[in-house]
């Protein structure tokens, strides 16, 4: 194993949380050399808050080692930059639209595109504007699907109840989805690690996020239960990683050590 | 036609402005003693709010001339005191229910049933209760389906949004849906219209919901052009209602000289 590609929520923290572990397990990983990337879903952040984030909780790393939904809908705005953006979301995704120069619509219905993520401050009015936006032939696109994510309070609607609402009422369909499994995030992944899939290994919680970019890429897989889904979520998903342990660092040292952990 | 069944938003008004002739259309029909019901698929206003703005635009009548999708949710859940209710709306279907006597979940994870209806005061906090009720197990009604409703300022996305948000994320189905066209609202209007359902003209302005309790129920169809839908969808809908004008005096009037009036 050359190289780690490792999700964030539900993997090294839950909102403020860092999960046991974490820490030590990134440290692990540099001591020997290893590469890491964080690859995470979340698109209503920044990398600079992510990164601000993960210091706080003691996680030391650069801006470059963290990849977020957020910054692959960025950089493919980029490109298009005669077309104008309206968004869904938190402050966050803006924030990294802006870094990147991307050209935001000043109304929802002048808007090529709606771009959703999650909105933890979600109002009705910005969910209607996201539906006028549509409905005046605004194409859709979405950081990342997720149905679900861990909070410390408890599991919470993510992204997939945002889209749903708005292509339940106008009719539309998802165009582009940037986070995992996507290649998208896969090439923002590699690139960054300078390796080939093969050489990889995905560690984290999501089934049809994590686990599933690794299977369609023939990534290795490392599953956590430290996330949102549970040993039975696996067998209902008919989800067979290649390691699994309690949390990140569990798994870490198992695939050091080149144990296949058993767990059937 | 005995009896008059008539739509409120599209049709009396749009928010707080009345539509051209209402008021007429309405005298009208007292004037030659003919008996009417609103019947709104409107969830998140009580009777009290609804019968309040009906005077205040000009429309007299009493309280037992309403009747809304939350009225029906209020009067089902009435009958089964020993579940309770967690919502996901406004303010008026609370007081719906209050005034039912209904039992009201004091946190989502203990409810029985979500109830969902229109929420122009959405968060994302309120969002995410109803979908950690609906994780614990709660069963899914709602006052109606609606996808789009007209406010002066254009077209706004309706409950539909909410519904696709909580049944996408958490798999669950809508066990009950009260508004038009159920059998819950058409036993309603005509139990106070003490009318059978072939005596009566549906006139609305929506086609799943006005021109569709019609259809199904053999009553007499009036479909006006003040809101939300055009000649174009009807004809793409392939409803032909019996009546059709621009405004509800036009259709009030054409009815009572019995002319059908022609379109194609």
């Amino acid at each position: 194993m050359k190289g780690f590609i490792i999700d964030l929520d539900g993997t090294i923290y839950k909102n403020y949380q860092i999960i046991d572990g974490a820490r030590e397990a990134i440290e692990l990983l540099k001591k020997n050399n290893l590469p890491f990337v964080f690859l995470s879903n979340r698109g209503n952040i920044s990398r600079k808050d992510c990164l601000k984030k993960l210091n706080q909780i003691g996680i030391d790393c650069r801006i470059e080692d963290v990849i977020l939904a957020s910054t692959i809908a960025a950089r493919f705005f980029q490109q298009r930059k005669e077309e104008s953006i309206w968004i869904l979301g938190d402050e966050g995704l803006k924030e990294e639209l802006i870094d990147h120069q991307v050209n935001l619509a000043s109304k929802p219905e002048q808007a090529d595109w709606l771009l959703i993520t999650l909105h933890e401050q979600l109002t009705y009015e910005d969910l209607n504007n996201a539906f006028r936006a549509v409905l005046n032939g605004a194409r859709i696109a979405v950081t990342n699907h997720d149905l679900i994510f861990p909070r410390e309070d408890g599991p919470c609607i993510d992204v997939g109840g945002l889209i749903a609402a708005i292509t339940a009422t106008t009719g539309a369909k998802v165009q582009y989805s940037f986070g995992k499994p996507s290649p998208f995030m896969r090439d923002a992944a590699l690139q960054q690690l300078q390796l080939e899939a093969t050489d990889c290994v995905v560690i984290g919680d999501g089934l049809s996020t994590d686990m599933q970019l690794g299977i369609i890429n023939e990534m290795k897989t490392a599953f956590v239960l430290s996330g949102v889904a549970s040993v039975e979520d696996l067998h209902k998903a008919n989800i067979t990683p290649l390691f699994m342990g309690n949390t990140i660092l569990d798994v870490v040292k198992d695939i050091l050590e080149g144990v296949k952990h058993e767990y059937h």
